[in-house]
């Protein structure tokens, strides 16, 4: 996605060997005229996938999901990263360990949002390691849902997320790769869609 | 907001004596279109406010307020409940009690995204005790920025929070306000909007 691509370059901010922050337009500060693109585009590549749901991770995956969601005519399903006193019943779980915040957390999901009928799109604003992506799906086969696709924002492509979740047997749809960083430069490898 | 209190009734669970639980539609399944008229009943009411930036709280924030974001033309800036390694400079904090989640949290904003020029729209999801409310406030104070109102997709008017707030000279918006839970079945009072 062109469009993304120029502004990761414009806003973004390298840090250190192998972090980009995009805290103004994504993971902090929301741009949502650039997140209903971002739906659109998602939508457009599954169109023929017969999708029922979006299921993301909180938080910097929700706004980009939600237009996901809206541009299939579809509800979004956020996983949980704590464990709330309102969640009492049915609940689907898996350990994701965060390499940005440096903690294990139970991911869940209750499991009456999922059933065996259902064709899911998993979108998360990043893919570096795969383990956020990864505890999705375990969750979402926990529910004997079908993963049509791994919808990414912005793609890591040095790290090892993407071949993990290609060699399990998933689809991943990245709007933006970045194949590494040139002193401090940004290099984007051609992006999925 | 009639058709939030209509699916509020239909879709909301009363778990114990004072949790709603509307994980169907807003806190874990989200509902787009519903949060489409949220933003655009938000937006209505503070069209003459001068509204520069639309700040919440991860993570059942996020929807409405990118909605809300989106109806006014405005960024979104969703405060955090974490520290992340990405964010080091200029970050301004604030202690905040979970009643449900039962656990204190730093919640922080980076300090770029907000100014002593700003005019801020607040949208939390629910107002109980008003401690994410009074969170936010400390921190969009210590940048300077001026808070015009907060607007509330729930509040539970038998807890304490929005007198909390008016008290301190905010003005509160909320779009269904429920005076309590009588024999399990949720009572309304006159919503703002």
């Amino acid at each position: 996605m062109k469009k993304l691509e120029e502004r990761i370059l414009r806003d973004g901010q390298v840090l250190g060997e192998n972090i980009l922050k995009v805290d103004s337009f994504l993971t902090h500060q929301v741009d949502f005229s650039l997140m209903k693109e971002i739906g659109q585009v998602f939508a457009e590549a599954v169109k023929d996938a017969g999708i029922t749901k979006v299921v993301t991770i909180e938080a910097s995956g929700i706004a980009p999901a939600v237009y996901v969601a809206e541009a299939l005519g579809l509800p979004m399903i956020f996983a949980k990263k704590a464990k709330n006193i309102t969640m009492t019943e049915g609940i689907l779980t898996a350990e994701v360990y965060s390499f940005t915040k440096q903690v294990t957390s139970t991911v869940s999901i209750a499991g009456k949002f999922l059933n065996s009928d259902d064709k899911v799109l998993i979108i998360d604003d990043f893919l570096a390691n795969g383990q956020a992506a990864k505890g999705l799906i375990t969750i979402i086969e926990q529910a004997g849902a079908q993963i049509e696709a791994v919808g990414i924002v912005i793609e890591k492509s040095f790290q090892d997320g993407r071949q993990l979740l290609e060699t399990a047997g998933y689809r991943v749809l990245s709007l933006a790769r970045i194949a590494g960083f040139e002193k401090g430069q940004i290099v984007f490898t051609e992006a999925d869609i």
